[in-house]
């Protein structure tokens, strides 16, 4: 509390970090590329987890859990798969004082050892749908890491769905990016660009590649989640076939799909400001502070005053009394900001005269005297508002810092000059792609599904192209 | 379904088995010593999961995550805690196509690199006390793995907290050990005997381990859950000080805790029957089921009404509708059964007409008919009852099990033809401890707390007594 956070326009890199340590959100572990997720991140964690498992389970879906370790031999079998993660998996080499026979990999994903399962598990169409989730740890062996945007280890959700067909798998596939997306605007309050990732973008085994992409206050994109349609590719490397109506073998059809703790990360860069995170009403573990304002002479009739709006609020929000007696009002309102509790209740000897407490939104510190008698409408209107506000802001600014650019030169320099996401056309040729990367470092986000069929030529290479699609330096 | 459960008393190993595989609760990986947790396992992990959570929260704690990896050199800081545990690890030795250069330890329990934050985070005794719990896999390599029971990977709950004062510590110890047992007791309707850990039994690197222990169907022990007060032994080993109020540096004193998936085990050997499991109701994730039976000259009006009753009890229980056309009555009932749903209610074409429907208990298959006027309230008594009943029976059980024997050869006698909790007393010798344990694989499982003070002879050596300490074999 005592360090100063860096201000975002002096470095915003350094301010992420800021806001993160001070706001005791997360820490560096003493293991390369690893951290220590902190109580009050967690609590954001858990918040998130809760809205999206009853999502997932309103959708029919089940949890289960399957092992950490990934014989060697299993992650081989799909060959794109291997190519994709076997470079950046940790290795288990010793267990119980020997050496293994076979090495054992920490799952970096866990399509291989549950299609392994899958086979056991499925005989006839009878046995489909499978629609299994699973909220585990996995672990990517990372050079560059920044706390929860890119660690060694992480935590996160992965579906692992089996269907009879294509069209049901793509139908699976979509409903969950339908998911993520609700998640990420009506939750987060974080607007994202929905869309189909390039050829060169997808997951290492999949058939299609979607996601949801969000712009960070530097300009940068942010891939907040993905799902694929994976075909037939883990069901043919793990020799999966199902007996359908008519008794023909079929391979099954698959999807993957999974968020994890790096939205943590977004949500910090996508509403944080030079006092700290500012956490949407909606997944607010604490929704509200009374922060009870006291001299000597008047403290118990504040106090109680605050006790008794304390008790009057409680059953209906997430509320804390802060009637620590060994910190200021200043002291304390500056810790919950960094919390980024979204709405701070004050009540000083003039509230209590008046039977009104003072509301103060962390978005904008606008404050509202409000009486007893309306409390909870009041708070309840403006916890929406607060929700409404911070939506509203992050599209403002990606609106701002996005730009139609049809002029390769154009293209460059904007993106020599800052970070933006970029609007335009492009042939489908990972070559362009590709040498767009190396120009400019800005790389495809997606496809995205809404916008209007329109011809133009290829930014790079000038040849046909029937649409546009978004290009913007990542996390 | 179609394969023949073992009855118990044929083969109560192989009855678990079954009833584990069969009922699809878990499966074995394609990972040595591994298993796979599968939705109907799963269901119950998350209903456990959600008490412990908020009876954790009630008082005081919060959640947090700390990496699966430990260098190896944190491992070796504290003495008795690195010959436990190392034996037992699983090594990572390459990371990125890499070799490391400290091998990594994956987690067999997270005290060490917990300590090494704690280090980080405690200054002074306004930092105390820490209150964290961590929702976790862990890994210790296991020669003889028994599905939930003993695996080489399982999910836990590791509580680790710190405290200024011994006192402090251990009134933490034993306010965890109140809640695993309430948990056990009045959740898993589960009896247990609470009590302290003998020497040779505690924790590598406790001071004082306490513990749950439950007699499971066959007269052996099960060890359900462990609260450890470790002193300043790892505030030691890491160097954690932390100035008092006085201005004086001290080792801070820790307590940690844990229960695992290893209860879903202890659950089905408490309750299940040759028919399946049996899921107390408080911890049930399905409570009842609705079966209707028809014949196709009454198929609507029977579907329509069991529709209806569902409808009336959605609001208050957890209900599922099995209203599907390809299976017959009797086999839903023994699929229901077997997954230990504890409330079975039938709706034929007479209790149509009767506007009534037949309540079958999953514990002892009693059938009563109940007016749908009163039948929310019914469901509830009905509820209790089945809880009651189970939590009676295993009570009733374990009396008729547990033994006072106060001579050497009986014990051995009785040891050898049965499994029973016997009650005996011991001089306290780890001596005489290991001994009996040579003859006759009977442990010490606890001293417990509750117990006359009862002058006496060591079953073995003879020596002076204070108590009477429970011996059984243990899984």
């Amino acid at each position: 509390m005592a360090e100063r956070i860096t201000p975002r326009s002096e470095d915003y890199s350094r301010w992420y970090t800021d806001v993160v340590i001070q706001g005791k959100l997360a820490d560096y572990a003493p293991v390369k590329g690893c951290m220590v997720i902190r109580p009050n991140g967690y609590a954001i964690w858990e918040q998130m987890q809760k809205v999206l498992d009853r999502m997932f389970k309103e959708t029919g879906h089940v949890n289960a859990y399957f092992p950490l370790f990934i014989p060697e031999s299993f992650m081989k079998k799909e060959a794109e798969h291997v190519e994709g993660f076997a470079p950046e998996c940790a290795v288990v080499t010793h267990g119980g004082g020997e050496k293994l026979e076979e090495p054992l990999y920490v799952r970096p994903t866990s399509e291989t050892i549950i299609w392994s399962m899958y086979k056991k598990w499925i005989m006839s169409y009878r046995d489909l749908p499978i629609l299994i989730n699973q909220w585990a740890n996995v672990v990517r062996w990372e050079m560059r890491t920044r706390l929860f945007l890119r660690t060694t280890e992480f935590l996160w959700q992965e579906g692992h769905t089996a269907h009879a067909t294509f069209e049901e798998a793509e139908e699976e596939t979509r409903r969950i990016l339908e998911i993520y997306r609700t998640f990420a605007e009506e939750y987060m309050a974080m607007p994202v660009i929905v869309g189909r990732k390039s050829e060169a973008e997808k997951f290492a085994g999949a058939v299609h590649t979607y996601s949801i992409e969000a712009m960070m206050q530097d300009g940068k994109a942010l891939q907040a989640g993905t799902s694929h349609n994976l075909g037939q590719n883990f069901a043919k490397a793990f020799d999966v076939k199902f007996q359908d109506r008519q008794g023909n073998l079929n391979y099954v059809y698959a999807t993957s799909w999974g968020v994890s703790t790096r939205l943590i990360g977004a949500l910090i860069m996508t509403h944080g400001d030079d006092n700290g995170v500012i956490i949407p009403p909606r997944l607010a573990h604490i929704q509200m502070v009374i922060v009870p304002i006291w001299k000597e002479s008047n403290r118990q009739e504040v106090l109680d005053f605050s006790e008794q709006v304390f008790q009057k609020l409680k059953p209906h929000f997430s509320v804390k009394l802060d009637d620590r007696e060994q910190y200021k009002p200043g002291y304390k309102y500056a810790e919950w900001e960094l919390m980024g509790v979204p709405l701070r209740i004050e009540i000083g000897p003039r509230d209590v005269a008046s039977n009104q407490v003072t509301l103060v939104r962390r978005d904008n510190r606008e404050k509202t005297p409000v009486s007893l008698d309306v409390l909870i409408e009041r708070i309840q209107e403006m916890l929406e508002t607060i929700q409404q506000a911070l939506f509203q802001r992050a599209l403002e600014f990606r609106k701002a810092n996005t730009f139609r650019i049809d002029d390769y030169e154009e293209f460059k320099k904007v993106f020599e000059e800052k970070n933006i996401f970029a609007e335009s056309h492009w042939c489908g040729s990972a070559d362009c792609e590709e040498k767009i990367k190396e120009d400019t470092k800005a790389t495809i986000r997606n496809i995205p599904f809404e916008q209007e069929t329109e011809e133009g030529k290829c930014i790079y290479c000038g040849k046909p192209s029937q649409g546009r699609v978004v290009f913007a330096k990542a996390y």
